[in-house]
């Protein structure tokens, strides 16, 4: 074998292996996200306020139907709390799909709600909608909610 | 200079280029997707179906609320054809945030909606909200909706 080849070989040989690497390490964020995302809902299903606001990162918004963008921890913390205070609430989602960029900085995953608690009347109120979030990779390699969005799929009452 | 600190400052120099290019690229992404974002508000005001739908990736979704998730050019269109033909349809949005992947294939636009159109008795309905966007890199290095998602301010009514 000439060197020229020998060359082109090794550079292919290169590249397969940065494309291996790559889809690897892309998969390897998939779950990490996924595992993200699974983890937020335990901590919400758990009631655990600090550990549910402690999901978001600093500048994280959440955009909730019939009420202005929240943006950063604070006021986080308000709408976490005002979910989690309401009586027999409890919370379903799933992930749908997941993506992560190349980069592996930020990600989404999509995927559908299941909802209930109960009304000032004592009333089971029960909702089904879909939500999307997107992850960003902070400094530490963990995943955190940049945004948070979700609505009904109920017709509006 | 002996070769070493030479090779170390040939590094750094190679690193700091690097980065300049790097960061260079990011911001041409970012105006790159505000642009697109600018660029769907404009065919949107102009009820411009074909060219409102040829804004999402094959495999987009919406989010809207009060109805699951509609995923796929032919069911964007019902979706966007049902937008469009509101009597005196009008719609604006401005990207208060915009995000771009380090990796220039994935990012996000957020901010604010502000809309109007005639119910079926004539009066003006106004509604104020927000919107989420996350734009995919298509093979020709244009951006296009990967998902769409808003709600209002409001109260419910």
């Amino acid at each position: 074998m000439t060197s020229r080849p020998r060359i082109a070989l090794s550079l292919l040989v290169l590249l397969a292996s940065a494309g291996a690497i790559l889809a690897q390490s892309n998969q390897k964020d998939v779950d990490a996200v996924r595992a993200a995302d699974e983890g937020w809902l335990k901590v919400y299903n758990a009631r655990d306020l600090e550990k549910s606001v402690a999901f978001c990162d600093e500048q994280a918004s959440m955009l909730a139907p019939n009420t202005p963008i929240a943006t950063g921890k604070a006021a986080l913390t308000e709408v976490i709390k005002a979910d989690l205070g309401r009586p027999d609430y409890n919370i379903e989602w799933h992930a749908d799909r997941v993506g992560v960029a190349r980069s592996g900085d930020l990600a989404y995953t999509v995927g559908k709600t299941q909802s209930s608690f109960r009304d000032e009347s004592g009333k089971l109120v029960s909702d089904k909608g879909k939500y999307l979030t997107i992850w960003k990779k902070q400094a530490d390699g963990s995943w955190k909610v940049l945004f948070d969005t979700f609505s009904s799929d109920l017709p509006a009452s």
